[in-house]
């Protein structure tokens, strides 16, 4: 069995382990102040170029969601998002569990507009009653989203102009971001990331490490006693340096591009030979992620060899899957899986 | 500087590491259901001798303590704990944001008594408008305590009687388990744990893993859909064997047992020394947590070279210190602080 | 300026204030325990065919929403609703506040169907990852909706039968519940109502009252401890026989039907007259809201005489509104309006 | 039987009788935005001295507070308090169950001292890992105390300087505050409450309304959006004239302070009697809560003929109890309690 099912399903770079290791018998402070953490920091604020920015590291995409979104909203305060956004369907309510309800906006691809943003603010202030209704307090998107896409660098623009109009800062999920930026359709940087939000999050657990997210407070305003929210949601680990030395490794020759690199070039592989052979996309195929459209009797006969989602019905004989490449996935794999398709 | 301020300032036992590396490469399915967590699992129920619990993995000990306690209190009911419980003071208000009250009991030494807990049972029902105030849901208490103190066997099971009696569910925060059961005075075993409870967990973070908690649910009650809790509360982590590697490991040859026990070894060493040197003590010295009185230029003198929590303040010229020795503390070190006494 | 922009615009029934003036001097216990409210209870009670039943007071909808339903809810839980149900777009996420999750559904009319239930729950269950969403934990409905339409006997027997198949509680909004049972097209009594879900509320604010819902439990598995909910979510009334003495007169001699009647009698008359003049209606008219399309132009006339909410735009020339009678509503008022449609 | 059990044992004063009849068939606005409540505002901005607060009326004492502390405090702040604080004790933990923690301060008489408050907040920010606990985000005190007791204006004054120094507001609650500033030995008058914290309510229910409490916000920044809270809390009533109809009568002609002036006097004539008799008290006897220390023998055999709460065990033989006298107490129901004393 091979399995595509997800990019959280192998280990880390092997220079992580080698780091562990090495630093094992090393004594340091607890939670996140010590000088692997420290060390990381200053790494990733000069690779987003944000000397400025604070740097905090959680353990779990799902924690430092929770964990941002929280700390910004005030209590009768939502967070606008895609109806597929991660924190409105796959985080068992996490969000609405420390008070806060998701204020959804549809979308087809996973990503949601400027436009969407504004007429959903709007909509809120001109409306009867208003205080009768969640008031919006934070724009969340995924970058690439759930259905793998991507935000050029033109909607990110517009979409954060609408936040800084209405003053309401935008959070980027940042849980794929390495394979987002390595996309060959891709037009955003990191930095551009750091300059077009006020908080985003570079993940780890799915680009090269064994666990962990590195939150970027970007804006003044929110980066005040963001260590107390961390604790209270349960997300300062105690041996702190464990996220340290993880980022340290992967913002060190800039080997999270380099692995994610990896992915999207086994992902673009992957994509061609689907292309070529004529199947369809539920989703555009941009990134790690890609969503072709199975017969029913294709889906079951891959099934034997590999592991994979199953993402929605299309019609009766036909099913949307989702295969997904990680930092670790080996060439052959992708290679037999091409030759079954 | 050698430092003595914590047990979770180093890394791991080395065959942790050897594990981590060795299935680096390996692919399984996320969130804890692996063959390495299954393995852990069941090496866990057979050491506490309850094959009919239910064992999870979270990645720390408040996450731990939010979600099992969340799991079990309704809305209107609070935690009976200590008041120098780690709930109660330490997690940054963690169980209160989850909705609930500390109903707290003073105490001396950490411990509370199954008499303490009956009379506050008792006055909650008791009293007038018993509506108005918050109804025990269920009782906290650390093994060992944050005071490094015990409960013998005696104690336990009266304190567990007392909740049987009320139908109160029983949880013991066993974050350095190891260290109380291999302490000299304890006449407790781990299947005494298993039994004397409805829910405990064994610490990993600070008895020799990189990270992770083993929380055991052995009241049948309490184990429907718990791992809904795990993920609403941001512990359910996404390479979830990372945990149980790190239990298969501690948990294979008797180690989580053999690692406590150079602990208190070397706690006992220093105690004694202590004592020797005419040293009173602030809690009294039972596991790994060792609480002298210190003149404050002795404290300042040994500061120069150790590192150590200040407890409390004694009197004008005397204050209570925290030595924590950890399952990775080398002799010389306890040595070296002994010949500064 | 004649109000049809709500029907808690007037005061209350006569009666009520002749019973506050006559039982002013007495002296009761507070909190809901005096002889009023104990009269009141059984008067439901008796009406409503169900001695077995819990019946509790509380101030308002929303605050009796929020307790009934996070009383019921596990944390991980969420309310299935209708995606116009009034908890979740007009109580500023008071249940999100509690932690809960609403699971809403797609509805034309504002009701929702048995079949769109099963399906829900079916998904939840058969999804991969059952633990990362939302657990359906309750249903909640509006009898009549948000939209002033109403589900027929037939209807709420099915919802019902689909609830109590999956073992998940029914719980139905009766804020304008008079209006609803007095509708022409309805064919559910209130012993029905009291017979096809396991909580449901009868509003007084809106029928007859100055203020108060009254809350009816008639599953015994969701009676325990309900008082410590009231006062928790803060719904508690210190002179609870305020609430006891509103509800003892509307529930003698038939007037909370009789005066919903009134209601009724007059919102068809407006209906018919809005037919004969040929307005269509964004909503079936059946209760005591009416929402009718008007014409821009039309909308701003009346709005010179008459307040009334836009509920609405049809298109770019024409908006719906919406038009409440109420218990106190004078039939002159009604035909004032007629005569200028 | 004569009930000395609490102060919201009776009805209100005859004038809210009144005007609740005068304005039944007024239309108006719901949700507090009506000429009536407008009225009541005025009025009290007036005789609070300061045009630049704002005025809400809320429902209910539990309500009240945990709507204004949840809209201030951040999710890692708490609330300090006195041990015997209402929020702490006397709620259900409703505090919590918006998330946040209780700060407890010993007390004898229920009243906190500036220099504990201090120390307090100097504790939190010299701890060692701060942000393992909670922060202290807003002081709460009752005038008078949940004791009977008040605070001189010198210690007011004390209290709100320390809030001001370390930038942290000071609410306080007046479920009583009638009864606090007619007492014979108070020095505050209500433009001083007004003056010397940023929050506080005026309390209805007990003193002369059916029910109702004023919040009235005089520091700037807590104003914004605080109706978001109140519906969000299920605070909002629909017929939101009914609190500001009651606003309106007491505080018109000086009712408010006239009918609390009645209460006071005759629990100076009680605590006269049981001086003169020899009795102790529990609590200093201040306001119109009296708490004498009576032998059992003579606590039961009061109890044949008067309703009245026992407060505390004082030794085997005796108990301290609580006589409250309201605004409509009845001279000859004293002179009763005084003759069997």
């Amino acid at each position: 069995m091979i399995r595509f099912d997800s990019d959280y399903i192998e280990g880390c770079i092997p220079e992580i382990l080698e780091a562990l290791q090495c630093t094992n018998e090393e004594q340091t402070q607890g939670y996140g102040i010590d000088p692997h953490c420290e060390h990381a920091r200053a790494l990733i604020k000069e690779t987003i170029g944000r000397e400025d920015a604070d740097v905090h590291f959680l353990v779990g995409g799902t924690q430092a969601n929770i964990t941002v979104i929280d700390s910004i909203l005030k209590h009768y305060q939502g967070a606008v998002c895609a109806e597929s956004g991660h924190i409105n369907v796959h985080e068992t309510g996490a969000l609405e569990a420390t008070g806060h309800k998701c204020l959804t906006l549809p979308t087809k691809d996973g990503t949601i507009t400027a436009s969407q943003v504004e007429q959903l603010i709007e909509d809120h202030y001109n409306g009867e009653s208003v205080e009768h209704t969640v008031q919006p307090g934070i724009v969340y998107i995924s970058f690439p989203t759930e259905s793998g896409t991507l935000y050029s660098k033109k909607q990110l623009t517009d979409l954060y102009a609408v936040c800084q109009k209405y003053d309401i800062p935008l959070f980027i999920d940042g849980a794929r971001l390495g394979y987002g930026l390595m996309a060959r359709t891709n037009d955003v940087t990191i930095q551009d990331i750091a300059n077009l939000c006020d908080v985003f999050y570079i993940g780890g657990t799915k680009v090269g490490a064994l666990f962990g997210e590195a939150v970027v407070i970007t804006n003044d305003k929110y980066k005040k006693d963001f260590r107390y929210n961390i604790k209270q949601r349960g997300g300062m680990l105690a041996k702190g340096r464990m996220l340290g030395i993880q980022f340290e490794e992967l913002f060190t020759n800039n080997r999270y591009f380099t692995i994610a690199k990896h992915a999207i070039d086994l992902s673009d592989k992957l994509t061609n030979a689907l292309q070529e052979k004529g199947y369809a996309f539920y989703f555009p195929a941009m990134t790690n992620q890609i969503f072709p459209i199975l017969s029913n009797v294709k889906m079951k006969e891959l099934a034997q060899n590999f592991a994979f989602e199953s993402w929605g019905k299309v019609d009766d004989t036909h099913t949307a899957v989702r295969f997904v490449i990680s930092f670790m996935t080996k060439e052959e794999a992708v290679d037999g899986l091409i030759s079954q398709l």
